[in-house]
């Protein structure tokens, strides 16, 4: 808008063509309110298929915070709290939607946006051997983003200890795959759809920074693991009167499989500019896989980057330097591409 | 999408063709989220010049009970209450949104969805006389909706009334203007949004039932009155990541004052109706100016109208007789009401 | 304190003589904290056995509002709401201590405070019957209290109705038991202890208007009902650090069934003032059986009383006429009944 | 009251025996409620004296979470958290009681228990910095404990400076004092009522450790600061029927200044157990000044020491060692402490 490259973040354009190609044909079309009409109905059913999971309550929330307040709040009792990192988007980024819902984050370490299964099993047990442990907030879930807030993977093995640490402690594991297009595409991923129905509580489908205009897409693999979810749902604001714009985006982002390819361009331009960098002597901060690239400037390049390039402040690194976070998305050109490269000084 | 006349509701379409337009052509448009986007920045602005306030903070949500819930935690203290009509939206048809707040719904009694003045001020002379007030909910502040859910229209005078026991007794009047474009259109109307803006704390705009997709734009006229609003927003799960599209959607409402009239073929259309309706021989419930239409009918009829019209059940009148609702909206054709008025057999 | 016969309220005296005894007595013993030690142990356990329920969770908590409060958030879930007589404590009397909690309070008509099964049942099957139940609070428990605000009774055969409606609709049955040492010793009733303890998911046996100093004995006959209770209780600031003070008073509450007798003068007072009522010519409002007195007084009678007699405000009767409260406890005398009855002007 | 001494806790005894006394003096007195009492009002009144602070609302509780959870609701707003030591009582023990009334705590890292001024201003300052800060919550109060967990005290300049920060950044200063006496007795302490009187938006002076059988006098010096604070306080479920009985307790602490004094016998225990320690070659963990002794211990001491003596476990240490704490009261003997000094072997 401003003429600059936008790699500030992952939801700055709208939706996927086929969508709004969807949305225009249907726009007269009249159909009943709240998700009951036939067009929500057939996109639950692909979602359902994409994750192998026929049983499967798939509902349609409107973003993240949202989705991760409702179901928080439908996967506790009034006394549990939230295992999450302490990066996690529930413990930092959602002004106390968590909270509000009377639950407390439980915040644990975290190493690259990730915890581990030891870090948590070792809090569980410490809880439970603690004498005072009854005047203490429950641990009720797990919280993971896939990927995680620094564009990092769990693999299949880690969700595995994670569903057996649930198992032993009778709690629930919850996986928040805001960005989740992004990990399907990577190659380094081995997390798949029907995966997370099989190992978790409830999860969410990302498509707000995936390719729809706005719309997430939880799935509760167990039909009768949260009764009532529709009224809490409603509870929460979070029911759309016309259901179908969410049935209408997951409809067609789970329409031959386009959500499972939908992160491509995504990652092969996230590729391209991590190559790039280290070629022209940026340091990367870290090396997440995914459609996020956090780089360390030197200060005095910022500014010359900034004219041309929107981009994320990350944190500051020493008094020189400073991380950024680029971001691309599903619809990053390889123009776009090329011209961030272009636009990045060789600084060898 | 069934065959049948769609009188059932206000929400069955999609958006205003000028909305989905400017959808399409912004589509792939980069920009910033949350609102700070420039389209947002101009809703903002013809937002305030048609409430003829330049100062106030306009906020653009997404549906009828998050603004609600929102507004209502943003305009309260913890102890406090919101008197409303035992038949308001809050009371009733919000899943309890208002109360997991933390607020209670204080009920009074109601003539055709209206509170009169006189009540309120009787119950608040009351709520205050009474010796052990302290352990009661204090009333903070008075919820209206215009039209009201059966709907009716309040007066600018009783608005004035309304304002006038709000400052008397030192709490907030808000206005839930879920269908608001159904009252601008209507000719028995006399309240505009220049009143609004002068006599409420708070109100929202409805785009959801009045030709957005979804949306409702809250208005406060005193920029000083809620602080953290955004905050709050955020933490109700009620902030959209692409803010543009809200943006979008009332730019366009509010471009030379579309909103004004946006409503005015549902209005025709429902007087029509009521008019057809009555010469037809059938009996109206109470005679509301607006988009909704409020028809006794013998029993044995509703399975010959079923056939061919959606309507809303809204009461059992007498073992014989059940009162249907019939809702027009700013896209019911004169094709369609002519369709309806057929599809009625005259009983006469 | 003012010279004045005391009968405004039945919390006005401290405790019965027994519990300031052992108070006294054991005040410099050390022992552990939050109801972990053997007294409070002892007093659960006599408190089970006249409940004739040795498997039944009992907890001891401070106050009434704080009880309801603790126990609904405990047997509701999120977007659950509790059905009360629109009189109900919890409805009109605790500062919206349930809504603050998060749920709802359904209120329906009352008959001299009390529900009446048909019309919770009439209610419940209303809800399941309309189509948008799904957007509307769900009825999650029935509360009752027995007395009632009245001082009314519920016959066991009418719990055993309400009781049946629970397993119907699958919701859970609560009774306050405020008072209920006034109900277990008037004539009229005949619900016992093992009544309740069959019938409802949860009650509680008031201490703090009979005869405790505070402090009121939760009582879960299914000890799987309700898990982490402590927890609850201690998330809402209920859990008592030196939890033998609770202890000490149910246990002598519950010594030599000390309970079931101990509102015996109030009834027994009460029956000699409401006897004495009629026979000097007073109008009784309504005739509950128990602790409490409802009489219609000529308002020119109030301000001789008043310089003699604490009493309680009931409600404005008519122009001339008011309706004022006189509650006896375990402790009124018949010295003060006497009195009390002298001090009302003959008016035959 | 199994034999051992008692040093586990400083709650295991009832109260101060002149608290006893006026307690059974006053048993059968009939006095109107909810603290409205004359008692409660002398209480009040000598609150108010001792705090030099003739204007300031004064509220009696019942406990410490019960305290903290009402008085962190009257100060913040719906999405304001409350900056606390990691290791503050409302961070850990507290069982989600603030985060259920709906605020984050905001847990900073601390020192021996403490908040530095500089951490916290920082945390303040980084939170305005970040581009995002109004997508998390908002710090709107600094929670202290005054003696902290770990018995450590601010001094009076340390409290100056917090202040400093919240007139800086418009937020509120509230101390938690449920072990206040121990600091008052304490000749390191430099912060007297009045001090906190003069810093604090509120704080509150403890009762239940420190002399009472129960309760917490809140102090919020600024009459106007807390509007509605008594129905907060009952719409949590904090307000006692029988008010008197924390006015009877309050008034008998702060007749002839006896609180500032009350600590004095738990102070002088504890400084003979820590030279003792110190003397018989244990290592203190740290060198808090006030009634807790936190003490290193080789694990197979332990077992010995376990027998003779009530203590609290602190945390491991390493695999061979553990911390205990032992606390003293206002009612320890110099008998006791005699006699737990013997129990300690000698391990020079």
């Amino acid at each position: 808008m401003n003429g600059k490259l936008s790699f500030g973040c992952d939801y700055s354009k709208g939706a996927h063509p086929l969508i709004m190609e969807r949305m225009v044909k249907t726009n007269l079309m009249e159909t009943p309110g709240y998700g009951s009409d036939e067009i929500t109905v057939s996109a639950r059913n692909r979602v359902r298929m994409a994750c192998n999971c026929e049983a499967a309550v798939v509902e349609f929330l409107i973003g993240g915070t949202q989705t991760n307040a409702v179901m928080t709040d439908a996967l506790l009792n009034n006394c549990q709290g939230v295992i999450s990192a302490e990066t996690g988007h529930i413990s930092v980024h959602e002004a106390g939607a968590i909270e509000a819902g009377g639950h407390k984050v439980l915040s644990l370490p975290h190493s690259l946006g990730k915890l581990s299964p030891g870090t948590v099993e070792a809090y569980l047990k410490d809880y439970y051997n603690d004498a005072n442990h009854e005047h203490m907030v429950i641990p009720g879930m797990i919280y993971l983003s896939h990927p995680t807030e620094y564009g990092t993977l769990y693999s299949v093995d880690e969700l595995r200890s994670f569903r057996e640490i649930c198992d032993n402690y009778g709690i629930s594991l919850y996986v928040d795959g805001a960005r989740l297009a992004y990990a399907l595409a990577c190659p380094e991923n081995d997390v798949t759809l029907p995966d997370l129905a099989a190992l978790c509580d409830a999860f969410y489908i990302g498509g707000t920074k995936c390719g729809a205009l706005f719309g997430e897409a939880v799935v509760v693999p167990d039909p009768e693991r949260i009764p009532h979810l529709f009224t809490l749902i409603k509870q929460h604001g979070a029911l759309l009167a016309k259901g179908r714009l969410l049935g209408i985006q997951f409809d067609e982002l789970f329409r031959d499989d386009l959500y499972l390819r939908i992160g491509e361009p995504a990652i092969k331009a996230a590729d391209r500019i991590r190559k790039a960098l280290t070629e022209k002597g940026y340091r990367l901060h870290f090396g997440s896989p995914t459609n996020q690239i956090f780089c360390i400037l030197e200060n005095r390049l910022l500014k010359a980057i900034e004219e041309k390039v929107e981009y994320g402040f990350w944190e500051k690194y020493d008094d020189n330097h400073t991380v950024i976070r680029l971001a691309t998305d599903w619809g990053t050109t390889e123009e776009d591409t090329t011209a961030l490269i272009n636009a990045l000084p060789d600084i060898l």
